[in-house]
């Protein structure tokens, strides 16, 4: 069975990747789409500009994948080598492509409003065996080159660029190529629980899974996901065996159960907004508006969000959020009566049904030995019920502010469940 | 000179990367560490679960790399093979060290407050040939082994874990160990120039780079970063020579320069606003709080920063912001008039001298013809002078978040710099 699936590598270039940076997130995108249409990556690798290293890695990835997805080194500048060293690679030569050229010119005369440079024109040279593909989103064209059974198919490595054309045409494309075996993963979050307890509590059902169906553990953030993956050739099957295990699994940590399915905690919890038809907003002061930015950054997040007061100054919390001057005097900005006083001045001012209020230390400085760095109190609540937590968190100021922004969800997300009539 | 330079590999190691659901940051933090301690990145290779993948990664980078640094698969779960197999790679076999198992309990008795269970004792387990790397901030310990004068060093996949045994001990052993050439990176930033037109203005002094300088691009938000790398075996005397480079090459883009280093958006205003002694505010529709998230993942952001009014809803816009019913039924949401109202209103909600505001439609919904999706006008300004600027994105939602962001902070330093007495 294992052998039916079609297997893929990508190659990323780019000296960029090489010292750090950027971080690929191209090579996520690509797992990801390929992976719904059952083929597997084998192996990512990404190098430096430089011709010998590419080389190698494609004559590499060539002995053991059908499939070479390649991201970069495709812009117009001198840095970029990708182009012409595919083009020796196959043995071809660069032709101006007409219709290349059209489009081009096109996004320079009507859309970027720039002059049409030399170098620009450039984008338009492709080697003369390949098949080219269109960008929508850009000037550089991707190619598609097959040689021995392999696709190779080069994209520009600009995210936004790239992602168009993987979606359409080389997805599809792709699928008329190769036909394979089926690839199937199913994922809960789980929340309030660590990654060996977790694997202690369902070990048994996890050793009793056959071959063919594995099991992962993703933690982050205080949660953990996880994630069956199943592989066969018969789809209908594979399907019932995997909803079957998934059910029991399911059972086994309801305590824990979050979401189903690869839903994140905002998307949790804002749909259980909607589905209530009840709007939340935030006061935040140390989360300093990444709650509010994790909820707008869902489509349609204004069905049931309002907005955020974040009161990173005293000043704001008292002018704005009529916080009482003598609770932040007596009790400190990070307080449970100050978050309290945030919650109740927020639900007024935002005019929302819920209100999240966030208040920490998050370092690097401004601990002290009674709230070192780390301290988040978070309240959660509306005009008649508000709950509290403290949490006291140990990492760099980053990840401080992701994690009290993903628990002050979770708080929310559990008021929910314990007041249905509130 | 090029021979001196140490060579490495970075092996990533988990089927999550395989499948797409997780970004790889760990890569592009490890390339950072390493080179500037002047050990380049040859390439970074990334595998699923796979015995035979990871073996044969190893075997290959082994025959290149003098340094092989490995991350993932090092939980206490089943789906985490990296320990035993390079126990076994190595010949070695395991054995419990007293000390990671003393450092496991303590952290599940005072940190974590859960009971410590067998799965986390095998934590502890560790191959008696290595030397094993205390992990301060979780349970699994690094390894590092020696073998034909390669160096491997296994670290935990959790970034935040393996960040702080890469800063210590994992680079001060390296440098200790091996002796190399140094690589030295100058950056800077530009805005208001596409990468092919900065490309053709500076095309004559970029040819006349020596072999051993590299100019790269990257493009990023409608920004350009320019990074010239250098290679050499004398410090001084390459730091002189890239100085020389990079202080003809600011000149040549003085129109589009934003920062020298390598110095974010975000970083640039914080330090123009800090060297002024005032504040600023924001006051956030369609950015829905991405703003002041980036304004306060600085440290030390509250010296400049009072805080923001998301106001998502049209509602919180006319409460807290005061904008003016009539703008917002006149003109709509997102318009210049409203935009500038909501610089008005937040400079007094707020008590900054400066305030941004923005409001757009960032899609996937909510375009109209006249206001497509990707309409966003941005407002900067304080109570006696305010710009405006109309934006059209074409991209997709978190995109075009990102990039209204970013150009409302440029239009914030752009007005910094044109009203040096505001």
């Amino acid at each position: 069975m294992e052998n039916e699936i079609v297997k893929a590598s990508i190659i990323t270039i780019g000296d960029e990747l090489m010292i750090g940076q950027v971080v690929d997130t191209n090579s996520s995108f690509i797992a990801q789409q390929l992976n719904k249409e059952g083929i597997w990556i084998r192996k990512r690798v990404a190098v430096g500009d430089n011709r010998e290293e590419i080389k190698s890695a494609l004559d590499e990835e060539s002995r053991h994948s059908r499939i070479i997805l390649i991201t970069g080194g495709l812009g117009p500048t001198a840095d970029d080598i990708t182009k012409p060293l595919l083009c020796e690679y196959f043995g071809m030569k660069l032709v101006r492509n007409e219709k290349v050229l059209q489009h081009v010119r096109h996004l320079f005369e009507n859309v970027f409003r720039r002059p049409l440079t030399d170098i620009n024109m450039k984008q338009a040279d492709v080697p003369d065996g390949c098949t080219v593909i269109h960008n929508t989103r850009g000037t550089a064209p991707g190619m598609w080159f097959e040689k021995n059974e392999v696709i190779y198919v080069s994209m520009p490595g600009v995210p936004f660029e790239m992602q168009g054309m993987m979606t359409d045409p080389v997805i599809p494309m792709l699928k008329e190529k190769v036909t394979s075996g089926f690839i199937r993963h199913k994922t809960l979050l789980t929340a309030g629980i660590g990654e060996s307890a977790l694997a202690e509590h369902i070990s048994a059902w996890e050793s009793a899974l056959p071959p063919h169906l594995k099991l992962a553990y993703l933690p982050n953030y205080g949660m953990v996901r996880l994630r069956i993956t199943g592989t066969g050739s018969d789809e209908a099957a594979l399907d019932n065996e995997m909803e079957q295990y998934f059910v029991t699994l399911q059972q086994k940590v309801s305590d824990w159960h979050v979401s189903t399915g690869d839903v994140s905690m905002v998307q949790t919890v804002s749909r259980m907004l909607r589905e209530r038809q009840k709007r939340v907003g935030t006061a935040e002061s140390c989360t300093g508006g990444y709650i509010a930015h994790l909820i707008t950054s869902e489509a349609g997040s204004s069905q049931i969000y309002n907005g955020s007061v974040v009161s990173y100054a005293d000043e704001t919390k008292a002018h704005i959020l009529h916080v009482n001057e003598q609770t932040l005097q007596e009790f400190g900005a990070v307080s449970e009566p100050t978050v309290i006083e945030m919650v109740k001045g927020a639900i007024k001012v935002l005019k929302t049904d819920y209100c999240i209020a966030t208040s920490g230390i998050m370092g690097p400085d401004g601990g002290t030995p009674e709230k070192p760095v780390g301290t988040v109190w978070i309240a959660v609540g509306n005009g008649e019920k508000i709950i509290t937590q403290k949490f006291s968190f140990r990492f760099n100021r980053a990840r401080n502010i992701e994690m009290a922004a993903v628990q002050a969800l979770n708080l929310l997300r559990r008021y929910l469940i314990d007041h249905p009539d509130l």
